[in-house]
């Protein structure tokens, strides 16, 4: 009986042949990564088990990211605690204001993922680096703590769910639509503990910032983690943003899946979750009359190249909507810095967006756009959960950059179809 | 007995033709002014008064800038509360995220403030736009409510000290050394209630953003209002920012003072606010080693354009040190555009700084780079008071925006002299 692509990772960091569903097994990390809210917790938990350095400085980063530029003293205290601590360890990721960038955006970007790693976050959108093939996930800081110290994890292994996407998006669909119109079918627990191993034709025509997308939201139908099949893009990719080996894992062709769900890419349609679960989704075409007060175009799930530069196609020559407050969150400096050169920036100020520096912000109602009662947003962000961008009667409307742009425009729910008509 | 420049836009607009110091008038007011957490208070005070329309609806200005894009709920309550009035009030001069900016910079910029004007702001650095030839001071949340009502406003009349500028400035120095440096001399009470009128040869050498940042810290030396003498320049930037009528008040020959105080630019060097107090002034030879891990470079006070192409001058070509956080704010999205075009923004990017949106944010503890216990910043705004950019154990070091940029580059506070060198 063979492996699935992530079982042969996880097998091969616990130095095994073989691997069955449910087995436990400690494996090595290649990165442990924390942030500005969970690495304080961390470093709380590493200080308990009484080793006085990291097990390896250059394979932790440390990303103050959901809270930065410091919102208030608090959030300065928490960066003041983990920038003491990387410090202290000499930790050579760590990313301050002015380097930084959104966490999941960052480690590919500087090259800290590759495929075949396994890279464990004190964050649950962790996942996210599976579109490089690597085996990411999400854990507690307690886990974090410990994995600095010891550079070992335990793993349950996980079953899988094997999405085989055909076909080509249409023009205005995009990874976050895939996703989203996943998450819709599967609810937000049918991949419960489980790898959702994305294969098939479809997805070499997928770019890698949909890709980063989709597997970004994996944990959003409660999988364990995500993970894309390895192709040509993803091996440019990871060498043009890094020099480390990396290994290429492939399912077994007799690997074991609970299930296999084929994806037409060529039948999904703009997609929008409504509130307050990302599995509520409608097309574009069902979503009818929804007035809202607020875009926000950004976060770990779409802040990056490919996304802001379909926001600014769609936004090009457009006015946004006087009642509307559009917030655009480019994910690092690197891509600030891009969209800049390309002149998306310039386009986001003349049609009256505001651009943020990269911040989590929002997504999480922690700062730059925060919702009152009643408000509602737009956003290309990834929950959409009570209460998640503000007061807990606003409301979160989950879409792509295209139509988070396009909403902008005409100040309700909108396909880009219609602005650019 | 003649009547200062500030007392003779009082009379006019009190349709009288002679005022004394001390007593009592009511004046006509050209706008009333409220940010976002000044408005909801002033509402409440204008409910009071039982009226059903505002006296002017083109005479108001109202602009959420303190915690947006919204910093927490509380926040979002106060800007919808604010939006939700100049929407049921038909109010001409509302600006939302993504058209508006740093009131005491958008004010000027939208050409709602020309010579001779009396502005009042529920917000204390109004006085701002004395670089205008206007009359502009804060007062209250009460008072805004009642001259929403009435569009009129009790003033006592102040007596004035007369500052006569001379010469010209050195290379890498600024207003706001020049304000620095008179704070530094008069202290922070010693124009209390008093107008500091600004006149002398040297103004001519002086640019609008100059004098901008001076009138705006008129308020630090606690005085009525700073005002500056009318010239070409001002003339020239009131023409090209407003179709309004404007009126060119000057003091008259026989005006009495309680002060002449002369100004040579030329000896002024760069000058800085040492902890707690803005009257707390060492010039930069003075300053010694003082190690930051903060740069702000914005606020009303020195977030226009002249004051980030001076931090752009600075930090091209240059690394801000790693252990500095830079956090650059233009006060405007006019501002920010204007920075991107001349390439200033990419300045900033490269040299390791962020960029913000627009926004009061840090200066007042608000949002957006708030300190820690026991960290220091290098800042370009108003005020260093205890606490006021975050912990009460932080220091706040107010400094032009070459020596912030200088300051960023080195890790300590620095001239910019020693940079370029």
């Amino acid at each position: 009986m063979g492996m699935t692509m992530t079982q042969k990772i996880l097998a091969f960091h616990a130095s095994t042949d073989m691997v069955r569903v449910g087995q436990l097994i400690k494996c090595k990390v290649d990165l442990v990564l924390g942030n500005d809210i969970t690495t304080p917790m961390a470093i709380n938990e590493f200080n308990k088990i009484g080793v006085d350095k990291v097990f390896d400085k250059s394979k932790i980063a440390i990303v103050p990211d959901h809270f930065t530029p410091n919102k208030d003293i608090k959030s300065a205290e928490q960066c003041k605690c983990s920038r003491n601590f990387a410090h202290e360890m000499e930790i050579e990721n760590y990313f301050e204001v002015g380097r930084m960038g959104i966490e999941h955006a960052l480690i590919p970007e500087k090259g800290l993922a590759v495929c075949g790693d396994i890279i464990i976050g004190a964050d649950s959108h962790t996942c996210t680096y599976g579109a490089l093939g690597a085996f990411s996930t999400g854990i507690g800081s307690t886990d974090m703590g410990a994995a600095m110290a010891t550079g070992k994890v335990w793993f349950k292994i996980p079953s899988a769910i094997k999405f085989v996407l055909k076909g080509k998006l249409s023009p205005w669909v995009s990874g976050k639509d895939i996703i989203l119109h996943i998450i819709g079918k599967i609810g937000v627990d049918r991949a419960l503990y489980k790898s959702m191993e994305f294969t098939g034709d479809g997805i070499r025509n997928l770019s890698m910032d949909d890709r980063f997308t989709m597997a970004n939201m994996a944990i959003e139908a409660g999988a364990k983690n995500g993970i894309f099949e390895i192709d040509e893009k993803t091996v440019r990719y990871v060498k043009e943003h890094s020099n480390r080996n990396y290994v290429i894992m492939k399912a077994d062709e007799d690997a074991v899946y609970d299930e296999i769900i084929e994806i037409d890419l060529s039948k999904i349609r703009p997609t929008v979750a409504f509130p307050h679960l990302p599995e509520n989704t409608k097309t574009i075409d069902e979503v009818g009359d929804i007035n809202i007060d607020q875009v926000v175009i950004g976060s770990c799930t779409n802040g990056r190249i490919d996304d802001l530069r379909a926001a600014a196609k769609v936004l090009k020559g457009h006015k946004i909507n006087e009642n509307i407050r559009t917030i655009i969150i480019p994910a690092t400096q690197k891509i600030y810095m891009e969209a800049m050169k390309e002149g998306l920036i310039e386009i986001f100020i003349e049609s009256g967006a505001v651009v943020s520096t990269p911040t989590c912000g929002p997504c999480l109602g922690g700062h730059m756009g925060i919702l009152a009662k009643g408000e509602r947003a737009v956003s290309t962000t990834n929950r959409n959960f009570v209460g998640r961008m503000g007061h807990k009667e606003s409301e979160v409307y989950l879409a792509s950059p295209a139509v988070a742009a396009a909403s902008a425009i005409t100040g309700k729910i909108s396909s880009p179809e219609e602005v650019m008509r």
